[in-house]
């Protein structure tokens, strides 16, 4: 495997990331990208050709080393661990298997009672021990340079594949359990939860600087339903969380901007926007009561240079400065040019 | 061909779907189901299996029977004419074809100057003269006891299956087009508009007693570019319609909330909505200054004989009655018991 090369990661001690996150001024807005280590870096392809992809998340050096990726490239004010959010319903005992370019399957997915019982709460420092083991080894390469965010999906969200067993544009299967057997779903969102919150408290004790909760698919739910089925669990989520650690906590919830003023007072940190929500109506919706994080719609990365820039301008002047993170509204897609990326950032850094 | 059956078309006579539009007082709450005639009913899935899904749009008597198949079994509000959004592409030139169980596939898609010179406007009581048959055949079968909407894509989605080939997540392609080439999108788009215009004047003067804009895929835009892509052809569309016939017009932005207050002033007769959109959200949003139209989850159809009537319940009771239409957010999918859209039906004409 490749060292890990330090050298390169220069130029950074960039704490402004973390300054918005704890309150503190800054003079400049900090920026990451969703997905950064991802399918558009031609140094990451090398390694998803000669590595599976859960052997990429569950080796320490490689997910390090993907993680550090996008760091020697661009002056990003953030790293964010390499890793999947579906690690979570594997150490809880659901067979995962990640085709390529397909995406995830669950051969066998939770459907009913008798299936729940497959369903464990698992010893976290010991079923996902690798990623604590990347986070040490990560925490090394960064040496304190640029912050560490570790992520985990949303109950909600997790409930989802856990129930499907795949993607789906619906996920008519997982709402036909809420809407007609509340209580499996109930149960199994309760075991999502404990698991994860213990999860992100390993995350926390290891050093990351943040954490992030992707509810990828939130959007998917109604706003009285997302009051019952994911909203709750990202509150106990950040709670116990919070109880322990004075760690920022990022929520992302995709396509739920409607719940916007419930998730500010989640006390989550931050809130993660796509792009469908305007900067204006996500301050209104929040009263500033929270950071704000987003929201470029990814294909701009697909415009010409100058629409690009003009569009990024208009994003960061729409935010308020100090209370705002710049990122896309979604992960970054792998059909995109680094000199994109590297224009994203410069624009940014720029106004 | 099974002959058309109007014999179990009784207890019609249901003009509150008509009343409702032009803003006459009504006792009752009209009621239909977006892809009403649709997988979920034995009887078009025997037709389904006998002819290709073009042949079922483009023979007139087949379009008729499906349109009425639904009829058969529910007291529906209203009838809409079996068909596709994407005939109009076709009609234009383009190649579409529809794979069973996978979804749109245009062979050549439209990407240059020069594939735009494939694409011509076309006289649409020619090439979609079947469409016009098949309306006409549909009146008949309907007696004038139960009023017909004919429907087309909005510009933009018909822009996104023309450039893009085929369905997709993020339709990355066509706003590529529109990012990087906005001279040619324009004119994709204006010819695209200039079709649709001709084509519902046609609906409308064939006696269609509403229409209805599908923008499937106007919540893939940020509201700034929903402003540029999507609503000025919309708007053009509702114009020209307007000047030469006294009919409504419903718009349905799938996932585009957003532009709510802005779709109220194009002079549309009532707006769509999905169920990521609250009641009161959308009154506040229009000012009731239109008829809004929707919004179940189409996955409550899933849900238990209690849950589903109770939440249909708090739908009707969150709009106002004369102002509104129910319906559900979305196409109705394969998966639903016949019984469950019955009792949709049913629960909204106890309220």
């Amino acid at each position: 495997m490749q060292a890990i090369d330090n050298q390169r990661i220069t130029n950074y001690k960039r704490p402004s990331f973390v300054q918005v996150l704890h309150g503190q001024q800054t003079e400049t807005t900090p920026v990451w990208v969703m997905r950064q280590a991802g399918r558009y870096l031609p140094e990451y392809m090398v390694l998803r050709r000669k590595y599976s992809f859960f052997e990429r998340c569950q080796t320490p050096e490689l997910a390090t080393e993907i993680t550090m990726q996008p760091l020697r490239r661009f002056a990003l004010d953030a790293a964010i661990l390499f890793s999947d959010i579906l690690v979570v319903p594997q150490a809880m005992g659901v067979e995962v298997l990640l085709e390529e370019n397909i995406g995830p399957v669950l051969p066998n997915p939770i459907r009913t009672m008798a299936d729940l019982k497959r369903v464990h709460i698992p010893d976290v420092s010991d079923a996902l021990h690798y990623v604590a083991q990347a986070i040490d080894l990560t925490k090394v390469a960064l040496n304190n340079l640029v912050p560490l965010i570790g992520f985990a999906g949303s109950p909600w969200t997790i409930f989802c594949y856990m129930t499907e067993g795949k993607g789906s544009k619906t996920f008519d299967k997982a709402k036909a359990i809420c809407f007609s057997n509340p209580e499996l779903a109930t149960k199994l969102l309760d075991k999502i939860t404990e698991t994860t919150i213990a999860y992100l408290k390993m995350k926390a004790r290891h050093g990351v600087d943040a954490l992030q909760i992707f509810d990828s698919w939130g959007g998917l739910l109604s706003p009285e339903d997302y009051q019952t089925w994911s909203l709750p669990y990202i509150q106990r989520i950040i709670n116990a969380v919070k109880l322990e650690y004075n760690i920022p906590i990022i929520v992302f919830a995709k396509g739920a901007s409607y719940a916007l003023p419930e998730l500010a007072a989640t006390g989550a940190t931050a809130l993660g926007l796509d792009w469908t929500c305007s900067p204006q109506f996500a301050r209104q919706m929040t009263q500033e009561k929270v950071v704000l994080q987003g929201n470029l719609d990814p294909a701009l990365l697909l415009a010409s240079p100058q629409v690009l820039e003009q569009r990024v301008k208009t994003m960061v002047s729409g935010f308020k400065r100090g209370q705002y993170i710049a990122n896309l509204g979604h992960g970054i897609t792998p059909n995109i040019a680094v000199e994109q990326v590297q224009r994203f950032i410069d624009t940014v850094k720029s106004c």
